[in-house]
């Protein structure tokens, strides 16, 4: 039985996947889009593919697929592909990347609770001055998404001290941690000081984030006026609403990992709004060895005869 | 049997204090030297004092006082003081402030770990670039001082992922942390890429971060360099020694909460070097209501026969 190579398409950093796939895959090989002299390569009997943004024509060049293994957590970038063949899309779910998401969510809401804004602004003016300070427990975190990436958030926001209180599609039971179903997003906005966004991009969660939302933030909690933080996905932002919220006051600060469109243009208002702090879709990283051990270990699943893990619902799109 | 009211100097805001002490104390009442009536006060059969950064004269005037209560976590603005009666000095150790602290530590922590100034430097040139992340695991923080602030710290910091080590006199034994007691400091210092001093001031602890000390941190870590992070006491640092060892590039930053002299003077350059974080000594403050509450709770505590909690230790001074 000869093994098919694995097909990848991976629009990263296309060094960082050269090395990493010298050792992976070793009874397989793989078949890197990235690679000029792949360009004309036959793909016909290629059994898998690892996708990240792949370019257009990749299934009818590759028409016998079996299984396509996303390379990040989320699929958005594969499910609205036209030509996308019925076969199983499974998720990257990796301890590093859920690690690495809940540092920079812990971060930004710490970042706004301490006011780092303010008092990096007292510093530039050389000014000693102590601000009154809430701590963490007077502040409710809301976090919208309680899927691999959310429910690793609302335990180390606990942990952490911040009130936290979550949203989902279907109800979830979390221990110390009030949550509420989609039927109930305004009475879960009405508590929450802190936004935190970790919802996949479907057509349901596009341009969920709006004036409309934002308004329904509670407005008098201990940080004065509410917060925004995505790292979910830009296209769930719409985004001259949330600039709007920002120079009207009715959000206080944000912290913004997605846009709409990526790079965000240089023109853009958010690059250097008080108390908004940019990152350029780095907030978890996926870690390429990880990823393409994680696609092996799936693949053998599969080979044996056990079920493939982390498939993405095709009815609901995440 | 009639009850001395309570002596408070604290040099705090004067209005919290005085909001504060409306409903403290109520069977014995208090005297607040930050009231101008007070100001010739007859103090000689005073019990009970609650202290910051108190008067010189505070002792004569107070000749029979039992028990000295810190305004703070810290006493060394108590222990150095002329004149200091052989009473017992109680700290103030509080969940809140420990909470606060914690919160500080691991947003520095992070701030550093996940590239905060770097990466606001690209959002003012409105530049779009993602930068080499090392995950937390793969960064060791060194605590210094390991007592009720520090513990707080180091479990929280695991949680978050990252790799932590702890130094403290005694040796002290924590579940999935490497200690060093004081004979093996150096040993602590070379595993250190991020170190966070937590330790009280006292003879021993002054100028303990100095030049000698910042040069055996790892200089090989994910970092690129090692971090200093100081929210104990400002004399416990050497502070030309740390802006050189910033400048020279020794550090690759610092995040600093306290200073020899504070407010930091105006002209100090820390205030605006790069990758350094400066706070105003506001990394935790204490709630005095908390504070009135926690008096309140040990002075019953002694008058029904019972020892106090929190005793500072003349030998050590801490
Ligand atoms: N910025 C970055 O660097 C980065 C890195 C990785 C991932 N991400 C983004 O983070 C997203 C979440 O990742 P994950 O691994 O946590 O996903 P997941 O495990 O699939 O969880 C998704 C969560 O969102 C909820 N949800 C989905 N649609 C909803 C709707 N219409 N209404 C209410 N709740 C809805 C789900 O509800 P149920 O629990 O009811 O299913 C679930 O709780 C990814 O899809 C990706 O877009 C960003
Ligand atoms: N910046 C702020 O807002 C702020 C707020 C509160 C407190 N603080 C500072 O934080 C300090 C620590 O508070 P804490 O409540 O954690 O104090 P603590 O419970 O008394 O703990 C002190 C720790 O330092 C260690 N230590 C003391 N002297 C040492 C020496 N010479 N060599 C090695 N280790 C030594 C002790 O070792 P052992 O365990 O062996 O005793 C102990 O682990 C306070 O003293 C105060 O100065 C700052």
């Amino acid at each position: 039985m000869t093994r098919s190579p694995v097909l990848v398409d991976l629009k990263f950093d296309p060094q960082t996947i050269a090395n990493a796939l010298q050792k992976a895959f070793p009874d397989r090989g793989s078949i890197n889009l990235a690679d000029p002299v792949n360009s004309g390569a036959d793909l016909a009997d290629v059994d898998y593919a690892i996708l990240w943004k792949p370019e257009r024509a990749l299934f009818s060049r590759a028409p016998n697929l079996k299984v396509i293994f996303s390379g990040g957590a989320g699929v958005d970038h594969i499910m609205d592909l036209a030509g996308l063949p019925d076969i199983p899309v499974v998720r990257f779910v990796d301890h590093s990347l859920t690690t690495r998401m809940s540092e920079w969510i812990v971060l930004q809401c710490l970042t706004h609770l301490r006011q780092v804004d303010a008092y990096r602004k007292q510093a530039l003016d050389q000014h000693w001055h102590e601000l009154p300070q809430p701590e963490a427990s007077e502040i409710t975190v809301g976090v919208m998404g309680l899927g691999v990436l959310g429910l690793d958030a609302v335990a180390k926001l606990k942990t952490m001290g911040f009130d936290v209180i979550g949203w989902s599609r279907r109800h979830k039971t979390i221990d110390g941690v009030t949550t509420y179903d989609a039927d109930n997003l305004d009475a879960f906005l009405r508590e929450t000081d802190i936004l935190v966004g970790l919802l996949p991009l479907t057509p349901e969660t596009t341009g969920i984030y709006d004036k409309a939302l934002f308004s329904k933030l509670r407005q008098d909690g201990a940080l004065g006026k509410p917060v925004f933080i995505n790292a979910g996905r830009g296209k769930s932002q719409n985004q001259a609403d949330l600039t709007n919220a920002l120079s009207s006051g009715v959000l206080g600060g944000a912290s913004l990992d997605v846009f709409e469109i990526e790079p965000l243009p240089a023109e853009d208002p958010l690059w250097t709004m008080d108390n908004v702090v940019i990152t350029p879709h780095a907030a978890a990283a996926s870690d390429v060895r990880a990823l393409f051990r994680n696609v092996e270990t799936q693949i053998a699943r599969l080979e044996r005869g056990e079920a493939l893990e982390h498939v993405v619902d095709r009815a609901t799109g995440y």
